[in-house]
């Protein structure tokens, strides 16, 4: 259910992968359900929530993080004994621990993170190679039933993914850091350039160490609430790594900003070198 | 001299504007002046600082900042009189002074940065169109002759690039944040990838928002300990940005984080928008 960027690919992504059910699309606004039955992400489509699971083998939530608290009750009831329920979501602790509280144990959930998309929102960027090489995390509790967690990963890799198992809270921590703090300091960034317009001098580099803040602000208020604790840690991180290079470029120690900035590039480029070994190539 | 990406690009971007003089190319090592005149970035080489300025009607220094130095009093007496003299620096205040402290009034010195380059070096990246809609900055000083800041400026606009004139002073204060702080943060991000293999799990968005922090070391220590001051200030100004988004996020004010990133989401777009109506085309 939600049928914008990743609920319209997951619904290509089948489709190319062989898939020969019917893909039902879920969603509130008329517009964009035609949208995603014009371009064929899925075969049909209902405003009814309750309808709409009621039949299906698989429920994949593709809605914001803000709208589980809702539509989670609606769906309760309405699906189908031995349903696999999973989500896109790009927070896990919060979301996963509402999904284990409300869902009752006839269905099973496990929560999910595929790490694919862009800033750009809506049905018609949704492709079918998305999920291509892309990283999918899933995120089990001791609760999650362990051939769930099998099933699950088998979905994501046969659209393409690959797949990596870790705790909710885990996953949390460590995508603070990678996903969540970058954002924060890319809005931060364009923030402090408007003063005295010194965006107008900015070049590519800026360009692309910022490309992130355009991305969708009510999608990452809803990542940074549900993620507070462990983005916090990540910014006082920053702040901290921060003050330590302004305090060597204060005492003009120009070997050990050197120093830092080699380590840097060498951990950037041996990252960078392990994706494009392991196919995960930036689009 | 410098025959590196940026030398050997004017070089490139010289013949192909239709300049048909004698380009030399002067450097310390023989290796690197040979790639270049392989690749006709230049027409003759040599390693004698003194020879090779003797003649020149332009004289671009493209070498790192901390070699300023020791190569402005080199070249001093050996300038032809009414020789023009710039420079393709990141950081403006201290190179100008520096130039204007020890250049006699017989020649004659305009600052200037061309914001075009990669993070990758070496004359094998060079190419004729680097300059092609790049905005060159152009610092002089009231020291500084009317004409020749003119005819600098036609030197750039010659091979593609558009030009902007200000003191030195208020280029390192705006590229300082637009620019040098942007750097520190994405070697920061990276550092604080590195902690439990956090890395492992980045995406698109985290390498490019990181790309810069693959650069050079060594420049960029130049870069920052010639404008320590500015970028001191602005690495202040980030910490006191982020702090305003770990309060507001610390007392959950979700609609204060929402107006935020849909501020820095509209400027950003805006900007980019600004930059494909000016043709200033990212790479």
């Amino acid at each position: 259910m939600g049928t914008g960027l990743l609920g319209g690919s997951i619904g290509h992504a089948l489709r190319a992968a062989g898939y020969e059910g019917t893909r039902t699309g879920i969603g509130r606004r008329t517009a964009t359900l035609e949208k995603a039955v014009a371009c064929e992400a899925v075969d049909e489509t209902t405003c009814s929530i309750e309808e709409g699971v009621a039949d299906a083998d698989l429920v994949i939530l593709c809605t914001p993080i803000g709208s589980f608290e809702t539509l989670l009750p609606k769906i309760r009831d309405n699906l189908k004994p031995g349903a696999y329920i999973t989500d896109v979501a790009s927070t896990k602790a919060e979301v996963v621990h509402l999904a284990e509280q409300t869902l009752t144990e006839s269905v099973y959930f496990v929560g999910s993170h595929p790490m694919a998309g862009s800033e750009k929102t809506g049905v018609e960027y949704a492709r079918a190679d998305l999920f291509e090489n892309a990283l999918c995390i899933i995120t089990p509790t001791n609760r999650t039933d362990k051939d769930a967690v099998q099933w699950i990963s088998d979905f994501w890799q046969s659209i393409g993914g690959y797949t990596l198992v870790m705790p909710p809270r885990q996953h949390d921590e460590l995508l603070a850091r990678v996903s969540h703090l970058p954002h924060a300091v890319a809005t931060a960034l364009v923030h402090l350039a408007m003063k005295n317009s010194a965006i107008d001098l900015a070049g590519p580099g800026f360009g692309d160490c910022t490309r992130i803040a355009s991305g969708d602000p009510d999608m990452w208020t809803d990542i940074f609430t549900s993620n507070q604790k462990a983005t916090i840690s990540a910014v006082d991180l920053l702040i901290k790594e921060l003050t330590h290079f302004r305090d060597r470029l204060d005492r003009e120690d120009a070997e050990a900003i050197r120093a830092w900035l080699a380590e840097g590039k060498e951990n950037r480029d041996e990252w960078l070198a392990r994706r494009y070994e392991n196919k995960v190539l930036f689009e």
